[in-house]
């Protein structure tokens, strides 16, 4: 047996995956549970990490065109019954008001009061209610394209929670765009995707497949799905983001007409798409190790820590002076269009400071003490090398070329999860391979196991329902970038549509 | 009888303010009610506003140390109850959750089903389930202080709603800092006053006076609530944002307990401070005429708008040409941190076009022909200024001088503003005289009239309840810059304890 190496993170990722990423979240300070159920609390580390990569999206969002707007936290129950398969889809749920005031009831405790003629649900998303405005907002062909985004809260009452990948309440953004053809809106959901697939690989490092969702996993009430995909280091996938063509079902069911410019009258053809705080989930998932996450640079909370390496306490007043004039000089550099984000932290708790940084997984460590500072040097340690690799280096060229080390930790991020993902995903056309791959060898504690696998299907749901039903494996997608290939679909042997990508998921 | 003069919106404010109010938010497309009662729907133009509202106001915050987070959008009845004066201020007015999901009931009708053990309601505020955070967070002095914000959706449910100035659903920021001292959090509460009087002042160019609120106007649960206050354009009063200094009320209620460096036990001192939504309301009422709002440039949606004057299809192109080639020269500078945003509209609808952008605000009018062109010059109006008084200027004049524009137009809106305060602000000693000023002369149908009144108050909340019961009349605060004065409480002539702020309010 090798040397036991201790880690930061206890269980590692081998010993317990889903436990593991309970520590990970803990340790790195991101967030953690609150007393209301399946609701979490983002803490300050989580959030600038959530409003870097609000940041980038909004950006690009209003580089297509694209307006935020807010509209209501509720939603009228008749305005959600408009569209059969959309509330099917979330009636079993959502977060129901039915009262508008607290009063003492007969045993002098506070009870509901001033029951509401209609209840209210508290949005799972906001289809039906921005749908009812974009049908005031247009009549003619000269009002359309609407292209709107909200960020915003929803809630949805999910059974099994877990932080960032599946909570009651999420942070989100729902883009709702309205357009007088079919065409126009089958190619804004199409760019909708190819965003979420830019702020994923680029700014999260995290390499995602684009495809269509099967019928199954659709929107409900939705035309077509597409979706970004993700493997997770447990080679799970994850859905990172989705953007709905919705055809014209929410058009008619908000009555979003206009006239044409032949003056007929017809149903606009809409689309939305969300994304959430859940991206956090999977930045967490796609890079973390077991001295906890890792972020990428780009929308890393914080890109430096200074501190000081003090041991005669006559040195401290000089050593700070250095770090703070060192700070000053990397604050006014610019990484990525935000200006560098620089920590300073003079605790003096020991080496429990250093892993601390570590575990919330900040790019850059520095460390200073006297003798750096004599020969105007700087001793840092990259958050992607291992603890002890750290290097002495001269302050100036330390600051001439951090933003160069910046992007070599996050392009190295994104080499690495494409690495992982290409080394577990299989073209499998053998059903007992299929199944092979999917099956965890010890049923008593399962270990890490398959990926994704390319195989052949039917088109049928039933497959899909019996693949899902013996392996807990479903079709993420059905990649928009798969060549024409004849095969047979690997559960019933009949011919194919095409390869999808199956895998087991979050 | 004088020649009338026609505005854009009717009724004027001399002849019904409320609905001049309504009016100019309905012209200038700000917002518009939703069929959520008492809910709205921020349009794009309005949202961008309180964008640039929120991007000043969360820099200002982070400048002081404070750091974003984000809690739970519901609060377990429980929790509300901690503190008996909060849990009664808020109990008469808010959205309770009382079911998680939806089921088809007797009669096929989707009802309310799985009913929640505990009933949830939706936050007015977050006192209390942030202080629960508090206390998990805090153990030692080492961890003190906290100083955290949240951008967030609130729900109070209001009977009367108008947009942006009282709504059930309303956006807002709510600060909330725990201390070790009380002289911290009080210094704290001050601090964040001023960051609300600055963004008041310097950004919305609405002039406020800052004060203390009397104990039946403040926050239920504060010691202390600081307030800042505007005079609206029909003279009443206007809370632009509070800060409350909480003692030690919601520590004891929460248990945010800490060790000292005495190794005593002590409950923490907090604040909380919000502003929200409602400052866009105090803008519109502060700066917007008969022909619709005025936005201020530094907050303004947008700054320029450009359009083509073309009679001749031929000359068409070549001034898009020259007007697009002026939005790229516009958009490359930057003003108060923010590059200049610049419309092109280039409708054909003929006057109306103008004027709708009158009625929205925007600040600078730019209209371009094959003249203008020719001479390299552009016809400028201001929203400051009368329609008809708009300008030749050479382009590149223009261009240099744009910001210099910008700026005048902001001291110049925050100038009027100051003049029409000081114009209706008196200081009123008699009881008649003071029983008059806010009395309209006309009851059928009351003019403007009043306006802020600097009077004695004995300081009992008795004389505080008569003058509102006899005039609707409240004390807006008890101004932070008064002078030490004697006088007689303009209610019951005993000893004043000195001049405090009477007016009507919102």
């Amino acid at each position: 047996m090798g040397k036991q190496i201790k880690t930061a993170i206890t269980p590692t990722r081998a010993e317990d995956y889903p436990q593991w990423y309970q520590e990970v979240v803990k340790a790195s300070d991101l967030a953690e549970r609150s007393p209301v159920r399946g609701c979490m609390v983002i803490k300050p580390w989580g959030y600038s990490l959530w409003e870097n990569i609000v940041n980038v999206m909004d950006g690009m969002f209003k580089e297509t065109g694209v307006k935020n707007a807010y509209f209501p936290l509720f939603i009228p129950l008749s305005f959600l019954e408009k569209e059969a398969e959309h509330v099917e889809g979330f009636a079993k749920e959502c977060a129901v008001v039915t009262h508008h005031r607290l009063e003492k009831g007969s045993r002098g405790a506070l009870e509901p009061a001033g029951k509401l003629a209609e209840p209210l649900v508290v949005r799972p998303t906001s289809e039906t209610i921005i749908g009812d405005s974009f049908s005031k907002w247009v009549a003619s062909y000269r009002d359309l394209p609407i292209l709107i985004n909200q960020w915003a809260n929803v809630v949805r009452w999910e059974m099994r929670t877990r932080l960032f990948l599946r909570t009651s309440e999420f942070l989100w953004q729902e883009g709702h765009t309205a357009h007088a053809t079919q065409k126009e809106a089958v190619e804004r959901t199409q760019l909708m995707l190819d965003v979420y697939a830019r702020v994923a690989e680029e700014y999260l490092a995290m390499p995602v497949i684009k495809g269509k969702k099967s019928a199954s996993e659709r929107f409900p009430g939705a035309v077509d799905t597409l979706c970004i995909e993700a493997m997770m280091q447990d080679r799970k996938g994850l859905q990172a983001g989705t953007s709905h063509f919705l055809g014209q079902n929410f058009a008619k069911a908000s009555g979003i007409k206009f006239q044409t410019d032949q003056e007929t009258e017809e149903y606009a053809w809409t689309t939305s798409w969300g994304s959430s705080t859940r991206l956090v989930g999977g930045l967490i998932m796609t890079h973390s190790d077991d001295d906890g996450i890792v972020l990428p640079p780009k929308v890393a909370s914080s890109h430096i820590v200074l501190m000081p390496i003090v041991r005669r306490p006559d040195d401290r007043a000089s050593v700070m002076e250095f770090i703070e004039s060192l700070a000053r000089e990397l604050k006014d550099k610019t990484y990525h269009h935000r200006r560098l984000e620089v920590e300073i932290d003079d605790r003096e708790i020991g080496g429990a400071r250093g892993w601390e940084w570590i575990k919330k997984g900040i790019p850059v460590r520095v460390e200073i003490g006297p003798r750096d500072m004599a020969e105007n040097s700087v001793y840092v340690g990259r958050r992607d090398k291992p603890y002890k690799d750290k290097a002495s280096i001269n302050k100036d060229r330390f600051v001439a070329e951090i933003t160069g080390f910046l992007d070599e930790i996050q392009d190295g991020l994104f080499d690495r999860a494409l690495s992982f993902r290409k080394k577990y995903t299989v073209s499998i056309d053998d059903r007992n391979e299929f199944y092979d791959f999917f099956t965890p060898k010890n049923q008593e504690k399962p270990e890490i196991h398959g990926g994704f696998s390319y195989s052949h299907w039917c088109g049928e749901e039933d497959c899909e329902a019996r693949i899902k039903d013996d392996l807990s494996v479903t079709i993420r997608c059905i990649p928009s970038d798969g060549v024409p290939e004849k095969g047979k679909c690997i559960c019933c042997g009949r011919p194919g549509i095409g390869r999808v990508v199956f895998a087991k998921a979050y």
